[in-house]
């Protein structure tokens, strides 16, 4: 058959894997797609030593690549919003399909970019921007698509999973792991993205809407980072059987949707609270299966390659097919989108609670506090209250049952009014991740 | 759009649990496939109390179904081989796509049925054929095609693993347990299949075929069941840093491809290790992706619809297409399958083992069995001597490294021909899964 062509925009770590990958794998590839799929053109402002490019028709701008008439397939790796936006809105207008990796893209462009691509009948797909080499997307679009899906919870930064994975074996500050990180090249220099949770609440913006069929909506997601977890909270946690791990959660209540990145308390026994370092797993429930979950590296160049490339070949086994007989890029049918599903501001998600409180060691702290939650109508599960060093204050660990988050806060800033207590209450989140 | 109509054979366990989740998410399934799906008919020689089939034109015969002009998918969910075969081969002879949870069926008469459905043009899909609930045919089939996959293994017999699991973590033996589970239904009446490694024989050959892209070859899977692990074995393995579980491994290797089914003790360390009870997971390694990992319910009423359904929802989803345009049934196009493909007989395959000896305590017996595995070129990773109980024999744990299964055979014979050694050698295989 008529090989596919291909022209890769950017060649970063992604490009220069994708077309290491595309070649090295090119006979086994054209057994599965029944066609030959081939490099035609790459648009790369340098080389990258990492990547051969013998042969191919390497150009300086990447727009030559989706204004050249012979290209089937762009494969936009650049990047950024901006750029790349009009980088695949053009790709579209020229009536040729897009594979992307890029999360930042379709969390805030992406119902536009669907919207265009369904108009010109181009396919628009980006397994790549979630989990990298995890086939995640494809997993909740097409393999859960009898359910219907109650939550997601997924490790989603592997930069972020690291982290905290050296916190917790080696008992190690944020900040003194984070440098060792951007030192060995798994962080950024500029860190934020990772740390404050934005990739992570661009990624799961995307799989809520594919689990859910909602638009994306990454302004409503909820953004808790990690820069103030401690190694202490580690080892709390760890005492009272859970490891904390900064997870993106999606969950359809009868009220709405919850969309939020933060540190989460997981029990240990859960299989996602054994995913370690670098990293990546995303559990998905629906009401059919029950719980699934999808391991595996969430970056890199050959990765992630992985994913563009089976995008790849997912257009390119039914290049002639018609748009209707495709898969719709949400899951859903694009009209079918529910338009009025409301994503729930952080005040109205219900969660169970882990508290750390710094008190004088006086009678009735304990009182005053359990007082103040049982008046927000907060129950508590667990209270520890540690022995008092000489002169120091003591640390009081307590562990709620499910409450609205917005009762929480107003309790919490009751305690911190107390004259008892000492600097802020340490609060972070706990998920049980069982039905 | 015009609905999909479905006509369902068989209304045990999976065939009511398939009914039900159409039933109940009919819309949400109807959202991502842009068209309803009915279920049009069905075919049981009984009713079933879990399943409403109120309205819906139900008939003793199931062959009805299959010649029913109406109906575009036939859903096989009778199970054995004869029948099983004839129905699926009749209706694909009457244009019908079929979808199938028979693992058996397929594993045994799949290269017949495809290459029948190759000539009609319709689609046979068998997701819920293995490891339940969990989407790992898609997975490998489409979300990994960009890779040259190296090997796979997987927890995919759920009885089998709930009796592992509970003989590791109460220190049971194989037969209390196995009663246990009969009484609960968790096992069969018979339970060759599952005990016995046919039933993940069946699961594996379909893995190893859709990952290497060769035909199936039931017939040539090595299968060892897991009633001779005892509780001391598991104990031992647990102070080695080891879990024992019953795998199924396919790996591609120079000489050819292996092929097979038994217990295995992996590193207490890697994530698999951790799936406990009735649940599966399969690990999948790509030299793109690396390792990957997918789990959930391996069986189950609605964890098998779950499959059954998305197959459904696939086919319904571009109903009209060409079968040029749909994804090959073996990952690979049929033409290019790789009927050279040599698997291995046990005798060839290469792994390290751990070796469990009685031998008299007597000086010297160690130097003994040093001796012969190491004329037969096997090196030894670790030896551990218990302590002798009075008048007992001690117990000799030995770990190798990597050998040829042929010189293992040699080498337990030897040993076992030695005068100071008591009883069968035990041995069960050893991988470490990290590369």
């Amino acid at each position: 058959m008529k090989p596919v062509k291909v022209g890769v925009c950017g060649l970063g770590t992604v490009g220069s894997g994708t077309v290491n990958v595309l070649h090295r794998n090119a006979e086994e590839i054209a057994r599965r797609t029944g066609r030959p799929i081939i490099v035609e053109q790459i648009g790369a402002r340098r080389d990258n030593a990492n990547c051969d490019t013998t042969g191919i028709n390497v150009t300086r701008d990447i727009f030559d690549v989706v204004n050249n008439p012979e290209i089937d397939i762009v494969v936009e790796l650049i990047g950024g919003y901006d750029i790349a936006r009009e980088l695949v809105m053009k790709a579209i207008e020229n009536g040729k399909h897009v594979v992307t990796a890029n999360k930042a893209l379709i969390a805030v462009h992406g119902n536009e970019i669907f919207e265009a691509a369904r108009a010109k009948g181009v396919v628009v797909a980006f397994e790549a921007a979630v989990a990298g080499g995890i086939p995640v997307i494809k997993g909740i679009r097409e393999g859960l698509a009898a359910n219907n899906i109650s939550w997601l919870a997924g490790i989603i930064n592997g930069t972020g999973n690291y982290i905290m994975t050296q916190m917790r074996d080696y008992g190690r500050d944020f900040d003194d792991v984070l440098k060792e990180a951007q030192a060995l090249g798994y962080a950024e220099a500029d860190p934020t993205f990772d740390v404050e949770g934005i990739d992570a609440a661009h990624k799961l913006t995307i799989l809520a809407s594919v689990a859910f069929g909602i638009p994306l909506q990454f302004d409503k997601a909820y953004t808790e980072g990690i820069t103030k977890i401690t190694p202490l909270d580690i080892v709390q946690a760890d005492e009272l059987g859970y490891i904390i791990k900064h997870l993106g959660i999606a969950r359809r209540t009868q009220s709405g949707v919850e969309l939020r990145v933060h540190p989460t308390l997981i029990p240990k026994s859960r299989l996602i609270a054994n995913v370690h370092g670098v990293l990546n797993a995303v559990m998905v429930h629906g009401d059919a299966v029950g719980p699934t979950m999808y391991y595996g590296p969430g970056a890199g160049a050959e990765p992630t390659a992985s994913s563009v490339v089976a995008d790849i070949v997912d257009i390119s086994r039914n290049i002639s097919a018609d748009y209707s007989d495709r898969v719709p890029p949400l899951a859903f049918a694009q009209d079918a989108l529910d338009n009025n599903a409301e994503i729930l501001s952080m005040d109205e998600v219900n969660t169970a609670y882990y508290l750390r409180i710094q008190a004088v060691d006086r009678p009735g702290v304990l009182a005053r506090v359990a007082t103040i939650l049982s008046e927000k109508g907060i129950s508590i599960e667990a209270i520890i209250q540690k022995e008092a060093k000489e002169s120091e204050l003591v640390p009081i660990i307590l562990m709620t049952h499910q409450a609205k988050e917005k009762q929480m806060n107003e309790a919490i800033r009751e305690i911190e009014s107390l004259s008892d207590i000492c600097g802020d209450v340490i609060r972070i989140r706990v998920e049980s991740l069982d039905n």
